[in-house]
């Protein structure tokens, strides 16, 4: 794999995050002090006007971006990059009040007052112009300033508005999908139930809360327009940088697995990935080994998104955030170990917000790196300084990627159809979790799997697993059938194919779209379980003659017409004796069906059975233990976290560790929360 | 009891329901298929048009009915009947495009937008005027027609619209309900507190969530208007069909003890009962048996609304609903059982939503006859087929009816204002529960009690439970007098006669309007327990030397002036020693008042007690079972429902068994869920 | 002490309540057994016309006071006196629909409907001249009548409205207190943030919910802004009454710990303070005992906010009330323990929400001394009439007050500011229980702390404790080190001196304002746990060689600088080894920092050494023993009230008990739920 950094201005990891200076322009010393205080932490990028809209443009038309010049002047003195962000995240007072179109409109269509942030219609003519004014006079002053890494667009772009506007473009949008037809949206909306079949498409609002939100077709094209609207107004923002002479490369922060918009369909149109990552450590619900699989899962999906290409963790938290029920201080050693967790995944930046606390207002309290005590020498500045000289020793690895053979199927088409199918149960659906869970199992044997998306290129992967491939692509049949004729390995679950693109069902029996032949088996009734049902599988060991048992939850499926091989079968209800998992050869693949929901742990055997017949070596770690792998040209990074408060001693490493700059000969010794960089 | 068939031309049990070929006109294959299968499955009825506007009239004014006369036409020569829909349940969009009015608004007053169903006001004009248009085609066209069996008017009409029309329209009847005297209504809601006077009837709002919600005789009157405003609509459909020529018999189809309008009054205007019937069967918090008690007081309930004569089971699923927060599939055998409990308790038919799922909207996982899958031999089909084999064995059933001596008094303005009452607790009121464990008492002991009102004729009963009856009708305490002084045992219970029928207080101790004479007591403090308290009575034995204890719940009276019979005492906490529950000997029968909620087997002596004062023959029946009894003229048919998953048998059965065609000599077995028609 | 009366008309306690009259004009017999059944209960005073004005002013400008009159004249030849009440707590029909502006607008800014109390607009000029115009013509004709011994202005004065006429308001509001300098605002919140930078005053929204709401300057000075909006209304009514002739004294009935407005400052503009009592009793959460404690905890607040000066329990329920989730009746004896607590903590008043109970609407079932049977002997109006006579036997304590040593700060800017406040945990930050756990653990030595705020005078006290003091008020810093330093006792806790006034946090570490100096201390961190989680801190004991343990709950400060005596260390999690408690002398006195959250049992060995220095005499009481100490001039009254429902014996107790008018000597005997009051 080819060596592939982000950046050329600057050779080794970013260290740095979201900076706001422009709160203490009347303090000079402090500003002075906080420099200072970056050098010791060894901190070389901040992102600067993610929120300066007000002090760019304190009146309508009156600009003034000197405070800023002087600002990236001074860091870049210092040998501290920017990364310049577009103010439109949240807008002046003066803007509302004379355009009242740039509020946002809730869910029964009424326009919102002015405030917070995120609160603005992304197709209002008036805020685009306005937007269009300031991110022009920041192009054309910054563009090509040495000491500017990227642009920033907006800031964690999200919601919907359900204005007039909206409605109008909605409207424009569905007539573009639908070819001007209406009988064909019609159709695909399935609108004769309910005598919900409409004239002409100005007749269509948006799923009012206080309207028409039961017509599934509907909602699905509704968040998919919201998708289109935010990308389309992130693409007026480029092109309007771009206009204005930038030539730095792009991007805006994600969050996570975010429900609103198609991040798929958004990554297309930036330069680089980035995304901001808040873990919940130390809580009462999970382990902390538990709750860093969650953020790897997160890790894995953006760097997939972009492959060949690191990431950027564009916003994390030093010690702790204030906005969650509880709010609780990360332990010491779990900056580092979160951190460099980004690090091993593909991230080539560890980014914080924030640098300072502001004095006021509703994140006074976000971890920061230097707190309102104003020193260096708090424990959490102590281990961002650290770290800070951690990254400096593992330099190297910038530009390193990935090259995984595995890959979980992950679409937010899927996430949205299977959140709004009336259907299953209303709190045990879990689709995100059942990703999870398979990545978890597939992390416990050393192996990392990509999250993918049904239209990305797989001919890498040997091993694909779609749980609840609920809604189905154009297409995607005949590309699963390619793929595992091809010699692929391929599982699904319970739930797959039951509706097409406008989330019409198949018919004929599910898995639709020519599936039912690829696995060997028709699905007749999917039944949902209570918590307290207990229902079981009897699993058939590979002899053939003695058996072991795994509990069912939440939904089985009764599955019938199986030519399939049938590797577990119902021991009791209803379904008893008919099989629950199977195995279906097609041409020079396997094509696997999970009809019921288990622990992975307790189908382990799947999963060795698909790494052996893929021929991907792979050995169980300790509990707690993460490996990620990057490559650079001929050189491998293993990656080793310790996601736990004990000691744990790994067998079979060998290798140079770059943190402790000492040889690996076999044991591996790590730390409670600690981490090792072995390359080879 | 004379035999009283709904239909004529119709002999035996209606089985079908719910069928929507208007989605499917594109595929005549699947038209064509269905029928075929229906008569597969014994189907001899659909009922059609309840959501099909659209396609009647695809545009304003545009009606083209054909489409349904040729479905009609062929599915009669196949010998299926139609009961045919007026189409107001839904609305075409360009209806609410041109007549906003025609939208319902909601509880602060704001119009909703277009979507979704029952969203519209019952008095908008506009609204009417179209409804008048298109019922008035549909009867010109339809009635008379020999395969027409009945008119169903609308689809589980509900909820309440704020709107300025029905705003007017409740001032309206509001004045003709108080002789347009403002100061009869101030005074009926006691209009004197906070100041809440009005000077006139147009000041009166609805009681709006953002406005006078605390005058309960204005909410409750709230309540009746609104009961009055959907009958007033219904009343206008029929009008419209009879005007037109359609003579065949009315009905709408109510929904379970559906708070929102008082079912009783509406009963009134049309010509049979159906009602839909979604039982939750395998659930987490009751036995199958529970859920089938419930479902069998809904039954009869609904059953008692017309003396002498069957309803209808106008809904019910086959296989599962996707609707409830879990969605779980009725196991093998459960479909003839809750089919055939809808025969024991007094209907005619056995309808179900749906009879072929659509692919797409909110209902397309809802059961039906026939699945996405297309064909006759699921395991739902078959169940289907088979138990229309069943219904044409027990044929000769059709019209025979009940004639129960027991009955429970349910008043929906009791229900109202027991809900609405700013005492007790919030969430131990359970009127509803407190009537159906009466109910279930007396079914343990094959006794199967009629639901009634407390205007309806008590004449055919002997023993009358009234539990919490706690608003009072005019003149109710003189029916009741008159009722016991001829010989009736009458139960009452704690809150009993608090109120009048304007929610104002009886002075002079509770239970007001004279009951207190009856019941040889007053009630002086309803005091209200915490479900970890623990209150306790004493029952005297009839031997009167020993006693037994039982737990009190929620709620005890404190009782004074006590004349009655003491049959137990409170044991424990502040009311120790006095009364709890007694009996008045009231000329020639007994009022009995039980003055704190206790479980009601632990009260099982006051059941027998009643029984043999009632001279009526009971005997305890196995755990699970339930008995139903039909007459027709001579015959009598008794049916025993096996409602748990393990066989049973039932001692001194006598008769000939009309499903399995045999005859039953002392010994009746009962697998599990199983099911037996006895004649006699 | 110096002995204070509230009123010279009248000698005694005052026993009474509110009284509706209006309700039953038709009923002369009614109103006329009132009187006599008053009489039974020894009731000397009643509340009139709280909700009258539909009965004052039927219509428009057609005021008529004649009813009122005679039944005030009627009652006083009874020898019972009026509080009258200004009735702006609930407006007539007519005014809402002429004059829409009187109605409330929600957090979106949307108009109210008519309806319910408390739904008005305070600064809406109608609605302001309708009240001028009715208390005008109110204390035209009973100013200076005999019989009337106060005002009682409007009713639980409440809520916030977000109209335009309030919006408009608050921008003065805030130019005046910005002194019209909006950049003076913008720095005071700190409004750079998320570019939330205002231009001028009249860009200022409220903060709808719909709107701006993460500005927490703006939060709390809508907060204030409303405070001063309910204070100005109340001053209105006041300045009316007084401007036509009215001289006697005012107040307005506070309730309990209410949020919406800062009742320190609204008691300045009244003369004599009030509130209504309702305490939960018998519930399922806590023993009685904590409840009782809770109410003394409310006394005290109120008590305190008029020094040397008694208050008047305004409201409290005969029996139960009928508005909480569960409506449990109080049991046997546990009206007198109410009543006598409430002149225990130096009310001189037991008054009643209700005399009678009305028939119908929202409060039908409220507790009152006369229930819908109507007669004198329930065991309600029993309890009533023996606790008037009790009343009379302690008639001498009138005018008595406290003289307490120790007092608890609490502000409610401090509530506001913490309930706002995005850190530590959304629902353990519990600041109202934390103060009352303090205040439990003085009740426990048989010391009464004062509950105090930061602008009171403290000079008559020796210990303060001001747990949680987030927000400092301007020169708190100050006034907290003149205390220490000469001589007192001064207790904080972590989360003190975080923010000031403006809530912009202090710079240089917490606490701010100089406190860390005084202190000897800094906070670095602040740890919010997990109620799962397990800390604990280790106490050095007097010797220095033992230890104890205790848990710690919620929050843990990690702290640093510390110059102060380290008393206790944590003992276990990353805090290990730092300091937990500690204690600087500072000049005379002594300050405690207690830096994490424990139950106050376990910290007992502080309050042993604070009230030891401050030479405060104390002994431990049994549990669920109360006492509290009126003086007047040389006399001493002791009030002992068992809270337990069970009998307890005190020893060491002498004196003349002056409600069973006998001598203890030694061993005073308390039966369960008994009130004892020993005169020395």
């Amino acid at each position: 794999m080819e060596r592939n950094r982000l950046f050329t201005k600057i050779s080794g990891i970013l260290h740095g995050g979201d900076y706001n200076p422009e709160q203490w322009l009347d303090r000079p010393d402090i500003l002075d002090k906080d420099i200072a205080y970056m050098r010791d932490a060894h901190i070389n990028t901040v992102t600067l006007g993610v929120f300066s809209w007000a002090v760019h443009e304190p009146t309508e038309g009156n600009i003034n971006l000197d405070w800023l010049a002087a600002i990236i002047e001074k860091l870049y003195s210092n040998n501290i990059y920017t990364v310049l962000a577009t103010p439109s995240g949240a807008r002046p007072a003066w803007l509302d009040e004379k355009y009242p179109s740039a509020m946002r409109s809730d869910e029964m269509g009424v326009r919102n007052h002015h405030g917070l942030r995120h609160n603005h219609c992304m197709q209002s003519p008036e805020y685009r112009e306005k937007v269009r004014i300031i991110d022009t006079a920041l192009a054309k002053r910054f563009a090509g300033n040495p000491a500017i890494l990227m642009w920033h667009i907006s800031n964690e772009l999200g919601g919907y508005c359900y204005c007039d506007t909206c409605r109008k473009k909605f409207q424009e949008w569905l007539a573009d999908r639908y070819d001007n037809d209406i009988e064909k949206l019609n159709k695909a909306w399935w609108t004769t139930f309910w005598s919900h079949k409409f004239n002409s498409f100005d007749q269509i609002d948006p799923p009012y809360s206080n309207g028409e939100n039961c017509v599934l077709g509907l909602n699905l094209d509704w968040k998919r327009f919201n998708t289109w609207s935010a990308t389309d107004f992130m693409k007026f923002e480029i092109d309007t940088l771009r206009e204005n002479g930038a030539t730095e490369p792009t991007t805006t922060n994600f969050m996570e697995m975010f429900m609103d918009y198609d991040y798929h369909y958004m990554s297309k149109f930036i330069d680089v990935i980035s995304w901001d990552n808040y873990p919940e450590l130390h809580n009462n619900w999970q382990s902390d080994a538990d709750t860093m699989l969650e953020r790897s899962f997160n890790h894995a999906l953006f760097r997939s998104m972009k492959p060949g290409q690191p990431f950027m963790m564009m916003e994390s938290a030093p010690g702790v955030v204030n906005w969650r029920p509880y709010n609780k201080y990360r332990r010491p050693g779990v900056h580092k170990l979160i951190s460099m967790q980004a690090i091993a995944t593909g991230s080539d930046t560890v980014q914080y917000f924030q640098i300072r606390k502001g004095r006021g207002s509703s994140e006074q309290y976000h971890g920061a790196v230097i707190d309102h005590i104003g020193t260096n020498d708090t424990r959490i500045f102590k281990e961002v300084a650290s770290l800070g000289d951690d990254l400096n020793h593992i330099s190297e690895i910038t530009g390193s990627v990935s090259d995984n053979k595995v890959a979980i199927l992950f679409d937010w088409d899927n996430r949205w159809a299977i959140d709004d199918a009336w259907a299953l149960a209303k709190d045990t659906k879990n689709y995100d979790k059942t990703c999870m869970e398979i990545y978890n199992e597939f992390m416990s044997f050393g192996i990392e799997p990509d999250i993918i998306s049904s239209d990305m290129d797989w001919s890498n992967y040997k091993i694909i697993c779609a749980p609840m491939l609920y809604l189905l692509h154009d297409g995607i049949g005949d590309k699963i059938a390619d793929f595992i004729g091809e010699g692929g390995q391929f599982m699904a679950t319970y739930f797959t194919g039951y509706v097409d693109k406008s989330c019409l069902n198949w018919l004929g029996g599910f898995p639709g779209d020519g599936l039912h032949n690829i696995f060997g088996l028709r699905s007749e009734e999917i039944d949902t379980l209570y918590p307290e049902d207990v229902v079981n599988i009897r699993i058939r060991h590979k002899t053939g003659f003695t058996y072991h048992s795994a509990a069912v939850r939440d939904y089985q499926e009764l599955l019938r017409d199986v030519t399939a091989d049938v590797l577990a079968r119902y021991d009791n209800d209803y379904m008893a004796g008919t099989p629950a998992i199977t195995r279906n050869q097609f041409e020079k693949g396997y094509a696997y069906y999970v009809a019921c929901r288990t622990n992975q742990d307790d189908i382990e055997f799947l999963y060795r059975e698909m790494l052996d017949r893929a021929e991907i070596p792979y050995s169980k770690l300790p509990a707690g233990i993460e490996k990620h792998t990057r490559f650079a040209n001929d050189i491998r990074y293993d990656f080793y976290l310790n996601c736990t408060d004990k000691p744990v001693c790994i067998s079979k490493i060998n290798g140079f560790e770059l943190i402790s700059c000492t040889s690996v000969d076999g044991k591996l010794h790590l730390d409670k929360y600690g981490v090792a960089v072995i390359k080879n």
